[in-house]
């Protein structure tokens, strides 16, 4: 069994000398275990807060140990018969090519398996767009921000795996799409898969390029701002937005990696707007989640939703894959193919 | 009939020559018309926005043009049934002495005079405690921060109009309450009030003192946060926050005056914390403002709440009040007795 581990704390930007692989005997199964060989890992940006030594929404990376995150494989060996050898399962024991589950231990990464559900899309899809990215766009969109048809949405980071697919889940509900990504290709990428405009914030400032969008499509402002990134989007959205806009923040990825303080301009508009923020993660929606897949897999079904992935072969690729979701190397979802 | 005006628009915190005072001759009443003479009149920080010629949720004042504001006044001449003379009406045509109502115009500052309901409070405490500044601390603590017994609230500006009714609708609903305010005076007189803690902002920074409040009061951290100041109040109050923090925010003092961005460290305690910071108005909770009248007459008669205020007289003082709410000059509502 081999697996990627923190060698050491990454300041600002994670380096490739910050991880090391870790190998071990594979155990024999104990009662009611069973053996999952990965064959996708996934690399999320939530994982760079892990890999700090302070408490945050999901406990710190241990250095040294093997690092959790999603995955999906097939179960090949087992003593349970919930998870015959064969079954395929979606779980949080990534960043490595085997794992024992099941028995009395608690759960890598603190989720047990789960079955992937016969819905007819592919594997992977449930590390994107059908699983905790595309349910991220999902919740964040219709729940937190409660985006409305003939609404404006505004969404950084619109060409990765969570922004993508808010671009896309908007688009088939008949809002008006602004996105934002970095150069000229992902720009015309975010077009492709639906957006209205989308701003290339390399490119300039962007609450100049905002106001020109909203501009060219007629609309006097931002109702729902699908935050990404945080800094200088989050103020350009603030000084853009409509009456009762709401601002769901799913991540601030301009700030992960930086002890900066962000400057804020438009903070005030707030009050006068009436302005909602709210931060959201998308455990809180479990319940929901069945919901999710359902209308999800008839968004995909219906061709009005597709899955866009980057992928990286090999299980020592991980790092470099994780590493890349902070240079912009991905277009969508980020995945590692064992 | 005298009354101010901007005489020029103020850059940064207002001085005394951005003012004038303008005068009339007395119109003779039309049809439906009654004349009011103030007794109080209201200087109120959301005005020093109304000074720069920007649209915001109130439109900007007109140079040389009377200026409007909340007052108290007294008919003394009608020719409409429905207003005698003698009855004492609460109306926007403040910032001067008398002025003419009814008839077909549409009224100053585009509220018509309000009969003062009987509820047996001194007539001033309808632009303080039972007034705006009364209504916009019991719909931001109770309505927008969802505050509840047991729970602990942050409210900066505590020795403010607004601030300090937060402090005491708080306390009297059973909250754990810390406030802030400038000097060792003001605090004393927070505490005073009811509340547990009061930093002084004067003294050092806010966040320290937020956390070395929280562990002297046994609590994890902060609930609700009422917003008067913005800024570093705001960030420290991120800093501190439980999840599901609710951030109501009711002003931003700390920015009115300047063009300087704001720099805050702590946005992205937002996502973790499922924080929620909304902005709100006064006047969005119109239709519940007798329920609040009627909830506040209670708690005056209990002697839970009471009005303290900073008195200027006569007409003459107005700038002067108002300027000093920037400077720290009230204790309280700051109020101009005509």
């Amino acid at each position: 069994m081999r697996a990627w581990a923190l060698k050491s704390r990454p300041t600002g930007t994670p380096v490739a000398d910050n991880f090391q692989m870790i190998e071990a005997a594979d155990a024999p199964l104990g009662e009611g275990e069973f053996r999952i060989a990965n064959s996708w890992l996934s690399v999320d940006p939530y994982m760079r807060g892990r890999m700090n030594d302070v408490k945050s929404y999901a406990p710190p990376f241990a250095l040294g140990e093997a690092m959790t995150g999603g995955a999906v494989g097939e179960v090949t060996e087992s003593n349970n018969a919930d998870y015959p050898v064969g079954c395929k399962v979606l779980h949080m024991a990534g960043w490595r090519d085997t794992v024992v589950a099941g028995g009395s231990n608690p759960p890598e990464g603190g989720m047990p398996p789960v079955k992937l559900p016969d819905l007819g899309v592919p594997d992977q899809h449930w590390l994107s767009i059908i699983g905790m990215p595309g349910g991220t766009a999902w919740f964040g969109l219709l729940n937190v921000g409660a985006a409305k048809e003939g609404e404006t949405v505004f969404v950084s980071a619109a060409a990765g795996a969570v922004g993508s697919t808010v671009v896309q889940i908007a688009k088939a509900k008949g809002m008006t799409v602004i996105g934002s990504a970095g150069g000229a290709d992902k720009c015309a990428w975010v077009k492709e898969i639906g957006a209205d405009a989308c701003l290339d914030y390399k490119s300039g400032p962007v609450l100049p390029q905002l106001r020109a969008a909203l501009k060219e499509l007629g609309k006097s402002g931002v109702d729902v701002y699908f935050d990404n990134v945080g800094g200088e989007h989050l103020d350009a959205a603030l000084a853009c937005s409509n009456e009762r806009a709401r601002v769901a923040v799913c991540g601030m990825i301009d700030v992960y990696n930086e002890q900066q303080p962000q400057s804020m301009q438009y903070l005030t508009m707030i009050i006068g707007l009436r302005i909602k923020i709210e931060g959201f993660l998308y455990p809180d929606f479990a319940a929901q989640v069945p919901e999710f897949n359902a209308g999800m897999a008839e968004l995909i079904a219906s061709g009005k939703v597709k899955s866009r992935e980057t992928v990286m072969d090999g299980l020592e690729k991980a790092p470099d894959a994780f590493i890349g979701l902070f240079t912009g190397a991905n277009t969508g979802k980020m995945l590692v193919k064992v």
